[in-house]
């Protein structure tokens, strides 16, 4: 067997995410029997609605088994098109729906669609990391753009006139974002789109946290122009993970082109899983997303003014998503050290912030609040005793 | 809205599929009454097994929901290393094994992974189309190597030495193959392996036509190297395209790296589908699908000689999946046309020949035996009154 390991050069860009090497080490510690307070995972703990799995599991009987067509079945885009209309009041027709493998699959379709190499795509640090390996993948320049409390973490116009170049080929804006939780400004969208536009570049909005909001109703990009391109997905609102579906609402010109990268690089999105989405816009179902989305509000009102009080700086009070945004500074000014004594010594696990970026990132942790109250309580007096040692 | 459309410059080399154009035109017909035989569809036409259903749906109620680890479930992994030693008399390590979504996933991995901007994939011509798109979605130029029945349309180590040069990268072979259904042979394979390897070069072999062999017992490239990049899927022989499927198995020194770009570009393939496919390695599966396989296997037997009959060129007698690649110039030199003219005038869908390149694509067709045998017998009635008239 030969020794020589022989990547593509884009290889090299594609770093591990540190909170990988702490998950794998809270494992260690479960398997020889230590509790660990989970609050570094990016997902929902609640599983799938009944309604839902109901759904997949009809799906399955009645031998919903084959290949659905590359963009997706026609009846859950109409259902989501009608979902745009019910909730934002927006008409978005269906034909400009595309169905996705979660919202990964969307991504996979834009950037090789739209970015070429040596091309520009200015994105907000800190942010999720796998947006930027995306488009590394294809070859392009990730321009992470330094963002914080003045901002509320999100991209301005501003910020995005000075970076903007003739190399510049895309925005990404995450509203709600993560790690931080915060909502871009109706205001500030439609600058922003204006702007980038009329440069004849693209805007790509992560809208997947969209549904997780607390004490603000969020717009869609899509209210403001139809030149975005959003990407949304059945796994966090919809409580959908493991079964892998999202969705791009792409401006018409380009839906066929998209269509066409589809059918070669994942021929369609599961198709129990497409039959299961549709029962996600049931009232039933939506009764119940409600649910758990004021659970997780209660969650964020619990934990943002417990880990305040501890001596965590959460400057900005986030408004959407599961996570907060905290610095640590005054605990430790290597927050991957931080991480690492808490999971160690007080069985707690966050994200460092260096999954998230580079600005600022050793001062900041991220706390998710996909775990009971019951548990976050937990999560907090340990925090309080290990901070106070 | 603005009317520029602006994707990107690699977009121009991504057609569209001919077959699409077809099918669309079939169901238009049927639509309007007319009763169409399939034979253009690249997906058996069978259900899944019910016990691999059954395993699903158990999935579901047992709330299987969230996200698997990306390499996928650890228990999947080793029963696919399990089902090389019992297949193969292979050893195969279960982390060498990558779970993704379908054999397109593994190559949404293998591409930007291995292959650098400007270098040279080289692959048959005729092949399956999208193995092209892929490799030009990351840049990557596609070297279409024409074959024809002196090879059994494989390639050989001949023809690789005669097109390896400082740019080339990687070979891609798959085994059988479509449109040609044909199987490369062992010594080829080694010599193939041998020089790729020999050269710093990889090889990717697509085994995803595997366990539907006919006269024939495959074997696997992982039994003449561990150098090589074997991807596979529970689409075809398995019955599961839409529960997207599949798997590679890399060389170790590749896993941490695939593993890596699956963290970021698929987060895990779908859960359900993981748990379902757990079961498809029962032995009362596997008689269902043995069982399917003799099913291929006479459809074959039919269609071939009756093709043959009626002045259709098919000179190789494929071994594997479910085509028949058949020159049709007796009848039309411009095939494409022999295939809108054959639906429109007799009610049958076969896949053109350009769909799969360039050699000698313009006198081909690929008839896909994913029908009973009842339709068969329809769709070559309709044929011999056609090719008559």
């Amino acid at each position: 067997m030969s020794n020589v390991v022989n990547f593509s050069d884009r290889m090299a860009a594609v770093q591990p995410f540190h909170v990988m090497a702490l998950l794998a080490q809270a494992r260690r510690l479960e398997a020889k029997g230590h509790d660990i307070v989970h609050m570094e995972i990016g997902e929902p703990d609640f599983e799938t609605p009944v309604s839902i799995v109901q759904a997949g599991i009809a799906a399955l009987k009645a031998g919903k088994h084959h290949y659905t067509p590359a963009a997706g079945l026609p009846e859950l885009r109409q259902a989501i098109s009608d979902f745009y209309q019910q909730k934002y009041k927006v008409s978005v027709d269906p034909k400009r729906i595309l169905i996705t493998p979660g919202s990964s699959g969307a991504l996979q379709l834009l950037m090789p669609a739209l970015i070429n190499p040596g091309q520009q795509v200015l994105m907000a640090d800190p942010g999720y990391p796998c947006n930027r390996n995306f488009v590394r993948l294809v070859d392009a320049e990730v321009i992470s753009i330094p963002v914080d409390i003045e901002t509320e973490y999100q991209l301005d116009l501003e910020q995005i006139k000075k970076h903007w170049n003739n190399k510049s080929r895309a925005v990404m804006i995450a509203s709600p974002a993560n790690p931080t939780g915060t909502l871009i400004t109706e205001t500030e969208m439609r600058a922003i789109a204006d702007f980038v536009v009329q440069k004849g570049g693209h805007i790509i909005v992560d809208e997947i946290y969209h549904g997780l909001t607390y004490g603000v109703k969020e717009q869609t990009a899509l209210a403001i122009s139809d030149d975005v391109f959003v990407i949304n997905s059945f796994s966090k609102f919809f409580g959908m993970t493991g079964w892998r579906l999202g969705w791009i609402v792409a401006p018409e010109a380009y839906v066929d082109g998209l269509d066409r990268v589809a059918q070669n690089i994942f021929l369609s999105a599961s198709t129990p899983a497409q039959y299961a989405a549709l029962a996600a816009f049931k009232p039933e179902t939506m009764a119940e997303l409600e649910r758990r989305r004021q659970l997780f509000e209660q969650r964020r009102d619990y934990l943002l003014p417990a880990l305040q009080q501890m001596g965590f700086d959460i400057p900005v009070t986030p408004q959407g998503a599961f996570y907060l945004y905290a610095n640590c500074k005054q605990f430790n000014d290597d927050s991957y050290q931080f991480c690492l004594d808490l999971l160690q010594q007080a069985g707690v696990a966050v994200a460092p912030g260096k999954d998230f970026g580079l600005n600022g990132a050793e001062q900041h942790v991220r706390f998710a609040y996909t775990t009971s109250l019951e548990r976050l309580e937990e999560g907090v007096a340990r925090l309080q005793k290990f901070v106070a040692a």
